[in-house]
């Protein structure tokens, strides 16, 4: 071995070995197939950033390993390893319960009568305005587990709960808090995003000058008010929610202020908050469900991701996004839970695998791609997550089995047996 | 309080306390709605048998629970409890990996091409008469353990991946050996089938003397070799496998052996097998995804409990079985998860009931009927198993959260935070 001072072997303080399949999604680890997969391969970290990938053979020539602390030495037990999962759209931080209001859905009450008996997405604005910060984030914490245990390592969250100044305030404010505490014990790394305009609050239906008043508040008061609080401001382009020129207005403000901008677009019907996408240059572009093929091909033009979403396909018993038509053009694609009480209740970026694969004609190599890189690029963070590289985050998963071909196959079930955030195991 | 000699209360050994709602699935409970649920509940069993189910404000005034040792009183910290879900088709125990041939199969490659390039059930039925007894015990042991966890504390169990004497003899001590280890570990109780018409061996493929000959075997030396030793016998009747005529020759044998019968019947096509069923009054019937009316009438008329697998719909990327048309007519519906390394690998029965709902129109009440009572009956259990009333095994999960009514909504995730078996905790 060389003197200290002669070693030119990489400095590291975090090792993974005995590795199986070392799934890097990244084309210049040299390993095999789309997903860049190394066998045997071996990871070699330094204050949270992976700084090394190869095959574990190559491993003591190239990183001081003997320098690592014991603690600090995982062995992956034989197993696979991917990049943690990037969920790029879910709304987690709510209070309240709609169980119920699922199980009526499905025996055919309708939405009139859903409102009427003081369910749907209000109950959730009014369960989230008497919650206190306190109960959020305990709420928050909780699933932020969740979503830990099941593979996830960064999570794009969504206020619009809230619908006033200090609700959606509070909302945020627990995501600050929760990404505070994910510096000290591994939580999955939270990414705000304000969605003022995610319904109109009850306060402001009455009228077309309440209307216009909301959108006046969530543009004059809401976004000043957040703006370095919240990463991305979203809008939910809908005729049932807001028109493309409330949106518009919404966005544009954000983007004057700094933000980065996504729209909820075509989920229920064609909304025209593709073509919008595209003319303000989003980072993403949600659902989709409704898209045309050109206003796929304007989307792919402006670099706009497109985010599909089929937990709420499987939820609300609705055809699935056509993610071929997406693939097919050469768009970016990324596939997120949408957790959140109305319409996908799941944490489990595995199931989105599965119905990926099984639901939408995607192959795994596909989905695994949508479900990391596709995401970090849905949250502009391409440089830092999403896949296993050097200079990225060590953020990976250690699976229960020897091979990542069981994801969507062996479904229903949990398969990750690890979650490393930064390097940090998660406590699940 | 009573002296000793004059309590005329019920002496028990294990107690369950504090749950939100019981869910008895017991009309006789007095308990709420279809599912006869107790809020409040509590629950008392004395040898592993559920001696007494009532509000826990009566438990006191009816059962000696000072006598209950501590460590046999169970807390269920204000949560859900159900009685454990009963599985009635499952193939677990095999050797053999096939997830990459599931991915192929969805980019588009063909049975037959998949065929020769050795894979397909008959790759499977390769690495099993391969696979020593303790071989195929230590994967079942693990696959066991995953049922447990998910909430199954009954599975049935399938030979059919030997087709010849000894392999499917193996297999079946497998079970064995297992039923008895459950003795004195928690593991789900396993009710063993003989399928040894699940496909054609290889070998007797050639011809049509050689297909004649491998039903004369299983008729005339496996059902007389296994009786006694599976409970059912099970024939796969489809045009891909076996005919009416040769199902009937193979089931009649095995009724006048002793073995009550089973039929996978119209899976893949309209194959016979669901009238055999009515004519033989089989237990069950099950698949019956292309029955007609007809069909169903004569099922529900002799007796036959219908199992659905949703599981392989899933996987198949096919259409769901019609569950409205059994409920409809009144046939008793079991829900099942299928698990086999082809069609079907999902060992949680929560992911069946997601998908009852979700895609099979069934409510939440039939479909968590059907993942217990109706399992108990597609395996002539309903005595033993399936509910949470007096007289049966003390089988029972503890969810995570206080309100069953999250199972289906809440979904790809494990809802089951404790698995009891006779009263004994499953450790997962």
């Amino acid at each position: 071995m060389a003197s200290a001072e002669n070693d030119t072997r990489l400095p590291a303080d975090w090792l993974l070995t005995n590795v199986s399949r070392l799934v890097t999604l990244d084309a210049a680890s040299g390993g095999a197939g789309p997903l860049g997969v190394i066998e045997r391969g071996a990871l070699a970290a330094r204050n949270g950033r992976i700084i090394w990938v190869g095959p574990e053979q190559r491993l003591a020539a190239e990183v001081a390993v003997e320098a690592v602390a014991p603690a600090a030495r995982v062995d992956a037990g034989g197993r696979a390893t991917l990049p943690g999962f990037v969920d790029a759209h879910t709304h987690f931080i709510f209070a309240g319960d709609r169980s119920e209001e699922f199980h009526l859905r499905h025996a055919g009450v309708g939405y009139e009568e859903l409102a009427r008996q003081g369910r749907g997405i209000l109950s959730t604005v009014r369960a989230t305005r008497a919650a206190s910060a306190d109960e959020l984030r305990a709420l928050g914490e909780a699933r932020l587990r969740s979503f830990a245990a099941h593979g996830t390592t960064t999570v794009e969250s969504k206020s619009g709960y809230g619908l006033d100044l200090a609700t959606e305030g509070r909302i945020l404010e627990v995501m600050a808090a929760l990404a505070r505490a994910g510096e000290t014990v591994a939580l999955p790394r939270v990414v705000p995003t304000f969605l003022g305009a995610h319904t109109l609050p009850p306060e402001s239906r009455g009228s077309p000058e309440a209307r216009a008043a909301y959108v006046d508040m969530v543009c004059d008061e809401m976004l000043p008010a957040f703006a370095g609080r919240a990463r991305f401001c979203d809008v939910f382009c809908e005729s049932s929610a807001f028109s493309v020129e409330e949106s518009r207005r919404i966005l544009l403000r954000a983007r004057a202020l700094g933000y980065g901008l996504k729209i909820h677009a075509e989920q229920l019907s064609a909304s025209g908050g593709a073509r919008l996408a595209a003319e303000l240059g989003a980072v993403s572009a949600d659902h989709l469900d409704h898209a045309t093929d050109d206003e796929l091909d304007a989307l792919r033009d402006a670099g706009v991701t497109g985010v599909l979403l089929p937990g709420c396909s499987f939820t609300l018993s609705a055809p699935y996004p056509a993610a071929r038509r997406l693939l097919d053009r050469g768009m970016t694609v990324a596939l997120a839970t949408d957790f959140n009480p109305g319409t996908s209740y799941s944490e489990s970026m595995q199931m989105m695998i599965a119905l990926a694969v099984s639901a939408m004609g995607m192959s795994l190599e596909q989905a695994l791609r949508a479900a990391t890189l596709g995401g970090a690029s849905a949250l502009a963070l391409a440089d830092e997550v999403g896949s296993l590289a050097p200079g990225k985050r060590c953020d990976l998963i250690i699976l229960r089995g020897a091979d990542e071909r069981e994801l969507a196959y062996h479904f229903g079930v949990n398969l990750v047996a690890a979650t490393y955030i930064s390097g940090r195991r998660a406590e699940v």
